[in-house]
């Protein structure tokens, strides 16, 4: 079979499978999460001696230490994988909510239905723990997904699905309803983006690379999870304690993130009281300030950033300070340089939160808080399949409900049209 | 200047004139609509004479009467399309609109604010009052547009925008806000769906051709808004009086509109007492009736259906009726044969109602009530932008939320991800 037509076979599976899936109840769909815990629990050495031939093939490849830690599989992490099925299991099912309805002059009765989108492709890298965590999430939304893993991670995935699609077709899911493309050659992430047919949808997860190559190249619609320039402006009205300890978390809690923060801009009225002690507490963190020439006359001990600092996400502890004469050279900053990804300032003027909230244009706008927090458990959606920086759809943390599509029903005694 | 330059500067400015635009008042907004409504009326004269250019060249090209009459404007028509911007303008504006904030755990609260899209890019065809409509939708949601309307309404397209333009310059409307591509070339088209830099959502409103054609090229995302082949079904326990009434409508009403029916199932028990009157009464009002064999021995007089009328979306007074001997036979023949677009049950048995108004899929389905009522103003949305038969961000009639997306809006005091 040449690579079109083993795509588009899979493709077609799950399809059918999907339409299937759409209409089984939560019990079912539920069992069969806490069934697929269990498999993935007690085929933990299957699991990781399949995961030891990806690890071999990684260091044979001389792929990176990190790179090698997040393609591991070990007990902890399995156990981790299965417990991340069973809290999707506890979540609301989102199929079914009814939204809106509300009487017509004419009688009927309108109103939305939460419906599964479909199938759904999600072409991703590295991480096996993606495998499972999507599956679960389609499988809760009634939707059937089409799996693209890395070429790095083909054993370990493959391994992961065997357990998945075996534990559900005890619990009565459809057969291919979570399917695999297993085979590694890259033309067939080409044919995926191109069976608008059967895909409803593609959710790329991974670099910039490959995100760009799925937008310029997908036939069917996709949500893009972008990379994140985020920013945090440090207002004069600003409590400095609370700013301190805000972009102290957004930069060094965890700087490998798209919500971490890339620059922070600061009021000209208070730099000289924030920024020595703040940028003295970065360095004992061991991150690298860069900073803009007004910066370097208040700390002069740091580098100066360069045009295209003010535009890179690091993912790393380097930090961009910038200070401004007022909000509005904030906001013009990160309409600049932002990604439209998490964008916040600390303040305790009313006028300013407000506009701030109101004008800049990013997935969440926070007033007070760390940009980490763009995140879909702490805004209490429960699991995220990742974070959207598409605008149509959803946008910002998305979990169940974001990936469900709704259909208009409509109660009526004989209305027509006149 | 080369045609990729060209496009891509329309782009590039009208995404400039979005931004500001996304943060204007509503009063600033309506008052700009009613300016445009009322330069439509006074430039009546200037907007006509510029059709007749488009409609000598379409005569010259042999177009079809219905076609050129599709394309004509007169004083009436025009006051018709200013009226329409006025009924935009007594909408409420979506933008701002805050949903769903709740207190999370840490105490910071977390809700969605509706935001414009952006710049959205509209491709169309023949009729100039899309080009009025369009504009004041994207406009009202605090969206830049940029337009492309078919080559045989250039010179009543761009004397529309004209109007359209200096209205709102009058009013504060960004200039380049409402754009349009009045360079005839096709290739335009190619490189409008190119920009996904700037346009942030395309709607191709036109023939199956150019929506296909633009769903496979566009590198941004497309709300399609495709064809329709819609049925309706008539349960053993139908009010037959009803189903009559229903079906003519869905039928006869406006037979070339995208939620007109195209087949009609009818239950085998209730076949012989419901047809016969029936189809004398659509014959009655010229419409073809093209049978199963069942319903031939019934109605010895009409066409046999063939295998692609099924399939067919006729757009005219030609119906299919075949019988069918269960509700899960008319699912499963709607499952296999229509087109998710709108889909009715006529039936006064509960069990009957609920399960067809849950397991059938399409953007809108209807109990007792007729297809053709799938429509932005019969649901209550105002005036619509088109149907979507996109399964994501908006499915059915999109009105003015739907022209918009969210951002998630976060009040702290000093959390951070821990």
């Amino acid at each position: 079979m040449n690579i079109n037509q083993y795509v588009s076979d899979k493709a077609k599976k799950a399809k059918a499978a999907s339409r299937a899936l759409a209409n089984l109840s939560t019990e079912i769909k539920n069992n069969a999460l806490f069934k697929m815990a269990a498999g993935l629990e007690k085929e933990s050495a299957k699991l990781i001696s399949e995961n030891k031939k990806d690890l071999a093939a990684a260091e044979q490849k001389g792929l990176s230490k990190a790179m090698i830690d997040r393609l591991t599989l070990n007990p902890d992490r399995i156990k981790a994988m299965a417990n991340g099925l069973r809290e999707v299991a506890a979540l609301p099912d989102p199929v079914g909510e009814v939204l809106a309805m509300r009487r017509r002059p004419n009688g009927m009765e309108v109103g939305k239905m939460r419906v599964p989108i479909g199938l759904i492709g999600i072409i991703y890298e590295s991480r096996p723990n993606v495998t499972a965590d999507s599956a679960a999430l389609c499988l809760k939304s009634g939707n059937g997904v089409l799996l693209r893993g890395g070429s790095e991670s083909v054993h370990s995935n493959t391994a992961i699905v065997e357990v998945l699609s075996k534990a559900g077709a005890e619990a009565g899911i459809p057969e291919n309803a979570v399917s695999f493309i297993e085979n590694p050659d890259r033309a067939c992430v080409m044919e995926m983006l191109k069976q608008n047919q059967y895909v409803d949808l593609i959710i790329p997860r991974g670099g910039e690379g490959l995100i760009r190559m799925v937008s310029e190249n997908s036939t069917i619609p996709v949500i893009k999870h972008d990379k994140g320039i985020c920013h945090v402006y440090v207002d004069s009205k600003a409590d400095l304690a609370m700013a301190g300890d805000i972009c102290f978390n957004a930069k060094v809690q965890r700087p490998g993130t798209c919500n971490a923060m890339e620059t922070m801009l600061v009021h000209q009225d208070i730099a000289r009281t924030f920024l020595p002690a703040f940028i003295s507490r970065m360095k004992a963190a061991g991150v690298e300030i860069r900073g803009c020439e007004k910066t370097i006359t208040i700390c002069p001990d740091i580098k100066k950033a360069t045009d295209k600092d003010w535009d890179t996400e690091y993912n790393d502890l380097i930090l961009n300070v910038k200070i401004v004469q007022s909000m509005e050279e904030a906001m013009e900053h990160i309409a600049l340089h932002g990604s439209q990804h998490s964008e916040a300032i600390v303040t305790n003027d009313y006028q300013n939160a407000r506009r701030f909230q109101r004008e800049v244009d990013a997935s969440a706008v926070f007033v007070n808080a760390s940009t980490r927090l763009n995140d879909g458990y702490e805004f209490g959606l429960g699991a995220e399949i990742g974070i959207s920086t598409t605008r149509i759809h959803a946008r910002g943390p998305m979990g169940l409900e974001e990936l469900t599509s709704t259909k208009f029903i409509v109660f009526g005694n004989g209305q027509i049209r006149t």
